[in-house]
């Protein structure tokens, strides 16, 4: 193997790949990057049993001497085409044991792993696609990973599902404590599907198309579901099992609506939070903190926080618009309510209750397809 | 105790005077800010057994209804004063229990601390004063700190060591592998002195100075030295023991000499300790990497490592200028040639060997007041 290349196109390409590494893992040869140059292009895979990211170069400044492959130090490599500041690369390959890397006055050389040693990753064929315009996808991955389980007790819900129904596609997440639901309209007509997608790969993919503004073609098959964006190939598993079904509590409407400013109610709960105890969530390391809502006689609203050791807190809020027969005064977690809200683009939000032993939905009206689902704490 | 406040002139304050606040501490008290109002000024303590740093605030947004004093929880004050947005806050202490926070609709109830548990802290008296500028003083610090021991064994090496003779005052810093030096020429007569000042209590007044460029006012006292600057008393206690003497280390003139330009030789000794073996620093956590420098007969300098798990690195450097009778071929530590380097403002430095078992030493021209010294590692 002997090729030169513009150190900027094999940065960007290495940069891609390298969300496909795995941080840890029993199988040293996943450490390497899977480097395969053919007579026209360069092919580098990454894979972490999870995803797996391949990119095909084809650039211009690509100058091919001896095909070859081989499997490199993939954090060692990319540290270095990190570093070096020339502006071309040439990599040499020496008795298949060593990768010499030159980069103007400087020189590397790093051993390389055994090829055959590598596992195969078979790539979903690419027919049938469905088409998806990257900035909605960012929106879904944005307005759902939060809402998903850390806890591997159900491993389904550590994924979003993904259902396609009337050729509109409906993305769910829930940790059991809240539910984040948003649906996407679809143009193109397309088979019906139900898949669950690991929130981890969806988080990758989110940094990897964030500069991207065109198309993705997605591609399923039984187990797999494969991206193709720009020179890229990016396949995540998919989750086994079935996933709960959460339309029954989504699709109600509720008799207690009050209307916010988003940014309003945001800082107030951010400040009110500072106070509330902090607890420890089953099977998590992240505290969360429990506040009051109160909707009071006089139609203000006020968030609260007691904490027997240090002290408390009330903010005073004035809803632009309200729908109530009677007061309300019901707990929750703070964080949950500040993630929820903030997974709305626009500033007017509602909060909708039935009373203070029900779940409680956020809606827009300027985001119909967006529902945030929190389940209260109780009171005493 | 009642009064009113511009929220940002307190916050100010309170980011000042946080910087004297404990991480941890086997004294509960401590966690709180002092807060003492008389009839025109209100003061703010912080106190971590190193360090105590006080503010007195005469602002004319100050408006006093009501004397007192009291201990307020620090972190939790701080943050919800960080945290409100209104222009004014009101403070008020209820029963000597409880102080109530008001900013607009907010309003927050602190459990206080007993103020007579509070330590007294004794501030050095304001007389006889060394002026120093600030821009002087975050040189030193910058120059020194880094080269400071982290190992409590001899605890004197985790300072600073700041001496003064004929108006010259010398700053040096040692963790036994290295030395730091610097020396700045006063221009108004002081009485000789030799302190040594814990280099954390520098890290916190470079902070605290960061945007500051009047001259501070230095007080010295037996174990104690105060910075005074703006409205703030910053106060160190200093290290006991004899500082180590290192003048026949540093004061020779070595025969081997190469000049550099600083960020080629950085960027080329970053690139290749990328690949040098890491070890652990006796009593450290930090890891570092071993590289060679090798002057070769052609006059070029390359700087490479070996490592035999993962491969070599070496690049070539052209010095700009050089007075060698023979070759050389030294080993040491990459981080510390790295950050004695940075420590240098100018382009243009030298570096003094003697052979490859004897201490280097880096100097610069246009920085006659600066040297640091570094420790060679054996290589076989």
């Amino acid at each position: 193997m002997n090729f030169t290349i513009d150190r900027e196109v094999l940065l960007e390409n290495l940069n891609t790949i390298s969300r496909g590494l795995p941080s840890k893992t029993p199988m040293p040869i996943l450490t390497g990057i899977k480097m395969e140059v053919t007579s026209s292009d360069l092919f580098l895979t990454s894979y972490n049993l999870d995803l797996s990211i391949q990119t095909m170069i084809s650039d211009k400044s690509l100058d091919i001497k001896e095909i070859g492959r081989t499997v490199i130090p993939g954090k060692f490599f990319i540290d270095i085409i990190r570093k070096v500041n020339s502006m071309k690369i040439t990599l040499t390959l020496i008795e298949e044991r060593i990768l010499i890397i030159k980069a103007d006055r400087a020189e590397y050389k790093l051993h390389v792993m055994d090829y055959i040693d590598y596992p195969a990753v078979d790539f979903v064929a690419l027919s049938n696609p469905l088409i998806l315009e990257a900035s909605i996808l960012r929106d879904i991955v944005r307005q759902t990973v939060f809402a998903t389980s850390t806890s591997e007790k159900k491993p389904i819900l550590t994924g979003v599902n993904f259902s396609l129904a009337k050729n509109t596609l409906t993305c769910i997440a829930t940790d059991s404590y809240r539910i984040s639901q948003t649906k996407v309209d679809l143009n193109n007509s397309y088979s019906d599907f139900n898949v669950t997608i690991p929130s981890k790969s969806l988080d990758e993919l989110y940094k990897s198309i964030d500069n991207f503004d065109d198309c993705l073609e997605l591609y399923f098959e039984k187990n797999c579901l494969l991206f193709k964006f720009k020179n890229v190939l990016f396949q995540t598993r998919l989750l086994d099992g079935n996933y709960p079904d959460t339309s029954k509590l989504l699709n109600k409407s509720l008799p207690i609506i009050i209307k916010f400013n988003k940014d309003e109610l945001l800082d107030a709960v951010e400040r009110v939070s500072l106070l509330s105890p902090r607890d420890k969530e089953k099977d998590k390391e992240i505290t969360y903190s429990i506040i009051k809502l109160m909707l009071k006689t006089d139609n203000t609203v006020e968030i609260s926080t007691t904490n027997t050791q240090i002290g408390d807190a009330k903010e005073e809020i004035i809803p632009t618009d309200l729908i109530s027969a009677e007061p309300l005064k019901i707990g929750f977690s703070a964080r949950y309510l500040v993630e929820a809200l903030r997974s709305f683009n626009g500033q007017v939000i509602s909060l909708n209750f039935t009373d203070q032993t029900k779940p409680f939905i956020i809606l827009s009206e300027t985001e119909p397809n967006l529902t945030q689902l929190i389940l209260p704490i109780r009171m005493d």
